[in-house]
């Protein structure tokens, strides 16, 4: 049976503290730590749109994640302007991240706008592409309240980590379990309304829908308690 | 109620054809054609690993994914050779179809070898990602054949495409419904074994447990059929 | 004496096919097949020319080329997208293509449109910059005809590569005749009108002007052949 | 006269505050505070020398630098990893850093070991740079001493920027200072032993031996209770 | 009837100047000069070859190709380290150089040693390439000098442009010619031994068989009297 | 004591040349010769502004700096352009070139106008830096006549690199001293006007301010015979 570091129970999070206003330039800038893990999200505002998007009359967002090169567990990592190229890697989740802040918004409300999010991890332990989504909707939050558009935020939108350890369905996992984990999923939902992303990826050997489902249902679990705490860190300050 | 082209039933797949040795020189060179999705995939040997898995004895699978400049239905699109540049569509697409194609060898049995698998798309509508996967396969298993290395096919990888158009949940969509569809999911699965892969996106509104569960059942129901006609395909001649 | 693969004359041609048609998105799409080697040229259109061409009423064509990765007789080439930058032969051999492809459009009939060509090689077995060229020329073709622009098409343009080996001139060398050529020559012309370019390399030792000639006549013994092949493959279905 | 934010006098620093294991998986770990400005500097080992040093028995100190995208006060900045390029002002930066960290190590007693420093601006007011450099130096003692090379260290070097704003020189420039300054001059110095890096600028009009001398002076005087800053802080934990 | 500047015949060369030792750093370095064209050809040795030649015991000559910025007579042109590209016409004619000036050289006699040959054009007013490679061959041949292996040396290599003018075959072509020829072709010869290279290119109107024997005749009457003085030059100082 | 490479004297520059019209396109250039660094500086005009300056009735001047491939002492440095990357010393020196040549420019005065200055070493031996300045700044000169602008011309910028080499301060390194200098410190200033920037560096163990005061002294006497052969340029004729 798997252990997990501190005793965590396998339904349990890890502790997260969501810190608005982090830094003063961006419009959104919220610390969001999850255990170890520590990304850093702003959110800035332009009035203006992507090319594709012009003459509709309709918002965009969008997210681009980075890692600071000192911030994994297994030595430094190059730092990708230096390197001229963002890895494949970085580019997967942060489509990811944009796909899912996309839905905590209503375009069509929000005008020629754009949200644009930044993610970047000072510190990983596991979790950084659901930590920055949890933290990043919380950043898009406060930049439309910056610019007075409240309401074309559509709800919160939490995420998770879930995988399978030793045979056992586990929540919230941190470096050491993804790395012997067989099975890891991402799951974001937007609060009220269901799924908005589900990405399950065989590590090991295949799952089946038995499995499936109970990691859906640990998720779910753990997304409603990510939720809450996104409504309290907006509650403590108006 | 949704009305599929060429009278399709929601759970029907598009016909499918799978050409092998469509090239000469590499060792498995496939091409699928899923209604008017054609790409072809060849799979070439080398004799060498990555350096990251050098000195383990285990082989490696790895992909990348490309379209013609002609081959999307709507205009051309640029050549990504030319523009220095990969899209980040097709970072995420080949990074899905490299972790596909991985579950159908076992790598401690083959040894030290790479199986380099190019996923060209000669015409586009609709799938090309799942397509992609479910004739990689195909020639993954005749690279493995052209060095004597069947032993380490662990068993075909089919892959497909579902989504809900209109309140509906579909099999195989096709360009126009993929357009169309509130959510997308792209389901692969290793044959008698389970999930390999499983990516849902809300691309409107997000999705519900129920939605899911009907989504994965025609996933489940399609790539049955595509697993048989790969061992079909590999049966006509040995 | 040079004993040329499956008994070919030195003065013949391998056999040629061209199927128009071959993918339905872009506006000419052509399969040039010649022996082995095997290229997909498609032909896009767009209402629009290159920023230093502006203004002039005049219509502009051009042409990219491309291996996959797969095609080739020595083993996987890299993929020039993954690599960020297309190899130096790439960019040689599409400038070629390219002003040989603007000799068989009327620039200042056609107008302020581009037609941009791609030639992707399926499968490489010598010869895929002459045949590039000739099912180019066809795609072109069938470009202007669908923004019915026939009136702006000058005449074929067919091309055919030529050399010396083992002392011999050859006509059409395939890959094992390339490989061990002491002189190479590209030749392009323009139905009923002469030379478009003319390109020739001394692989090994320099060239006579004896040998030249003698290059020069078998190719356009070859190119006569060629363009004839365009014309039945035009006329076949109008 | 020049009338400070914040009634700081001419020749007094913003407060400073020096955190060491900021994050946990870097050698060095250091958030270096210069009022609003904040940088967090990672020093990473490895026991390999670049390519060029190799053989010689010395060690290697390097750095790199950049800006959060959302970390300054005129706008996001484009993520130079996404833009696939470093700005030509970042390089500049990073040399600087670079060459002054060098200065506190004896490369000789070090052996064959490469300390890379990373500096990424969190928050930007103003002296990015040179507090890049004061917090790296810190980072780079934390390294040192986790591979019991402490003997290495040479000592302290700090950095400060002094500039010229409406004819007066003043010490320790903010953004908005910075921006109105006819003269901005980065000053690093080598514990006791005197002048590292030099580096004036006139950004409106040249300016005086006089003025220069004055603003070495105002440098030297902020350099020292640079030093003293960071002695107090590798004190209170050792 | 054509008629060209300076009161040029048309079969009659610009003024040629071949100044070895034009810098002192590169093993060989020569500034050629015709008429108001002029390159610096370098030739640097390597004691080395490039991977794919390794092994084998023979020797390599690779070129490049630049135009400084300012050197044209259309305004500037970008500076091609700042695109982070080079210009698809300078690939072109850097290949095209790296050819011609391996017939130069024995490259079994010389073993494993790199000439390298860089050519940068200070001003240019046509021919550039052909000077490139006359100049070129110079420089290499003082490389060879350099390490003695003069024994290396195969024979000079003299390039030139020609091109149809107006309706008449012109020599040596200046940039106003160049621009508005309706034929270029450029000729490479090895001394004694025949045609290294041609390439002949229809700029407007294809060109006859006829047209192009004049042509190669003029090429042939040009390239003598430039081996003329590439023999000069290397005999004015031993 | 520090014997000097021909018997100069510490406080003597080399013989300096300065050839305007060096090439005739663009609107100033000019070759600049110090000792054995030889620069190629163009200036051309352009009569428009970088986007971020447009609007404002403003003059624009910018510079790019580059060395020959085979211009440098210690072997052929690669071409930028070939690598796709200015090196990063590169990028540092052309910044420290166009702030530089920007003090020679009233820019309000010049209108909408870019200057783009090129300097291209064409033999390295130290100082190419502040060669290209000096030399860069008769170009732009030349370059404001061209449009007759010479009414925004500000006055001669001059530089020149300093050193201290076996404890003694020099003027004007070659490259043999600038190798084994134990600091270098490059100045520029403009006419009657002071200090335009002034960068020091200790290569080996830093510098004290006698040091300093005693290099700049050097470096004032050097400049001042350095803007007198400017000007003697400029003289000669008009």
């Amino acid at each position: 049976m798997h252990k997990r570091p501190n005793k965590r129970a396998n339904n349990e999070l890890r502790s997260i503290s969501i810190t608005r206003r982090y830094t003063s330039h961006a419009a959104g800038s919220v610390l969001i730590e999850c255990g170890n893990t520590r990304v850093l999200c702003t959110a800035s505002v332009s009035h203006d749109v992507p090319r594709f998007m012009r003459g509709r009359g309709e918002g965009w967002v969008t997210a681009e994640y980075g890692m600071l090169p000192g911030s994994t567990p297994n030595g430094r990592v190059d730092r990708e302007a230096a390197r001229g190229k963002q890895a494949s890697r970085t580019v997967e989740i942060q489509r990811l991240i944009g796909r899912s802040l996309r839905q905590c918004v209503n375009s069509t409300c929000l005008g020629e706008v754009t949200i644009q999010v930044d993610c970047d991890v000072l510190e990983a332990d596991g979790g950084t592409r659901t930590a920055s989504i949890s933290g990043g909707c919380v950043a898009v939050y406060d930049a439309l309240r910056s610019i007075d558009k409240q309401d074309s935020f559509s709800g919160f939108v939490g995420a998770v980590s879930v995988g399978i350890v030793e045979g056992e369905p586990i929540l919230d996992m941190e470096y050491t379990e993804d790395s012997s984990a067989s099975t890891d999923l991402n799951v974001v939902c937007l609060e009220g309304q269901g799924f908005v992303e589900v990405q399950g990826t065989a590590e090991q050997t295949p799952f089946s829908r038995d499995e499936f489902n109970a990691l859906l249902d640990l998720a779910d679990h753990g997304i409603q308690q990510i939720i809450k705490q996104q409504r309290e860190a907006v509650a403590l300050e108006t």
